[in-house]
């Protein structure tokens, strides 16, 4: 596996290893890698001669308020993560090399999809996300890229960037990976204390149960949004960001459920932001 | 010469012109070709294995109370033209086909870049080309991409974007081509009446005058201006939009001229807006 940190050493790198005709395959992450990135990676793996796994804590997608400086970093461990996987190459770039002083240039997806869920407490976040993953895709050039379905709005934005600008590149949505208990797995959940580690699950099995409701003939999204506000409100400590059922394609709000839905949670545990959800095809 | 209207068969037909290691050169137009695109469409014969040309009147870079639909159109002319400079590939999309029902996704600049000269008086041009040269790049995926220097805020605002996305595309500045009397060339020129016409002339002549007194030792922006305010006012029912000195580089102001230094200016003659530049290296 080759470490590289800027993008000249990438392009170079890339030219080297990419043979002609061979596939290149992009995880683009925040780093502190758990299993869920490892997920993407395997599948980087399978499906292409090239892995790429970028590390990059974007400051573009944190708001001012937000956790960009106290956000989890364990570089050594990420890359020795990343080697076990059989990464190609590892791209670590500096704030700096991505965001050299007077940049200006930003992405911005309008209409709803990027005003719903977390755009309403993150304002800023997608426009942040869009711009870095369209930079990462002008570097790296992949065939695929690869993304977690825990972040099911980052994946409908960026699925539908690619469309309007004319990547020529695949979105590769995987499986929400989870503990045990079901709790999603996140970077983020380094920050909980031992007591709102225990209860965290409650989000994940709120989730579980309006999935099994409907399974049971349920169609009324505002009862289900009672049931999983109920059961958060068990949280100590805990204030809802946002329950919301929506169309999982164009994330309009939905009354009766009909078709592929989504239903999206975040939670804030003390400071600890968290987002979950479930897919549902009806 | 291949004419294509769809992404699908632009990339189809790409596939079999590109060979291991060709390279592709794109002239982004918006038709009614003169000889400031011939001069773009040479130069990109000269320096690729397969030039592309598009021309697609950009909707989003107009504003509402622009002249989109008024804007000149002759494509058997363009595809004479194109044919006779040995082009491979024409792209000639429909609306719909870059910008579908539902579309979202723009590329903002931020900062004065945009919000001088015509970004003034045209809110939104410089997002819509940003965004339409974005969907090109990415669909054609071209080595070097080339345009006139007449729309010299275009051509910094491109730079400054392919740096800030990193876009690994060179892009060429061509210089501007002028009739014999030096009218700038340009599409809107067929708006013209023969008396604006035989007017317009002064427009280039003043900027002559003023690069003249520099090489004469004038360094002062503020007396340039006047002069050049003074000869667009001898123009029957002219207005001036803006006349401005500014940094080569950077767009900023500039009030001593020393170092690269452009002198733009924007009039309107009755309904029809021309604009013209000269870049002097002091």
């Amino acid at each position: 596996m080759r470490v590289v940190h800027t993008k000249q050493q990438l392009r170079k790198a890339l030219k080297e290893l990419r043979s002609a005709g061979g596939s290149v395959g992009l995880v683009p992450t925040m780093g502190y890698l758990h299993e869920g990135h490892i997920s993407l990676i395997r599948r980087a793996r399978q499906e292409n001669d090239v892995v790429v796994v970028s590390v990059f804590v974007n400051p573009a997608q944190f708001g001012p308020n937000e956790d960009l400086n106290a956000y989890p970093r364990d570089t050594q461990g990420d890359l020795k993560l990343m080697q076990g996987e059989k990464t190609d190459l590892a791209f670590l770039p500096r704030a700096e090399e991505l965001y050299p002083d007077g940049y200006a240039t930003y992405v911005e997806l309008n209409g709803r999809m990027t005003q719903v869920l977390c755009g309403v407490s993150r304002p800023g976040h997608f426009r942040g996300v869009a711009t870095v993953v369209t930079k990462l895709f002008n570097i790296v050039s992949p065939d695929r890229a690869y993304f977690g379905q825990k972040d099911a709005q980052q994946v409908s934005v960026i699925k539908k960037m690619v469309r309007d600008l004319d990547f020529n590149i695949t979105i590769v949505a995987c499986p929400t990976v989870r503990e045990a208990d079901g709790l999603a797995m996140s970077s983020r959940n380094s920050y909980l204390t031992a007591a709102q580690r225990a209860q965290a699950p409650v989000i994940a099995r709120a989730l579980f149960e309006a999935r099994d409701r409907i399974t049971a003939g349920e169609r009324c999204s505002a009862s289900l949004v009672d049931l999983i506000k109920e059961r958060i409100t068990t949280i100590d400590n805990a204030t809802l960001d946002y329950v919301s059922i929506i169309d999982a394609d164009d994330m309009s709000d939905i009354e009766t459920i009909i078709g592929p839905t989504l239903i999206a949670v975040a939670v804030k545990l003390g400071r600890t932001r968290l987002i979950d959800n479930i897919r549902i095809e009806v």
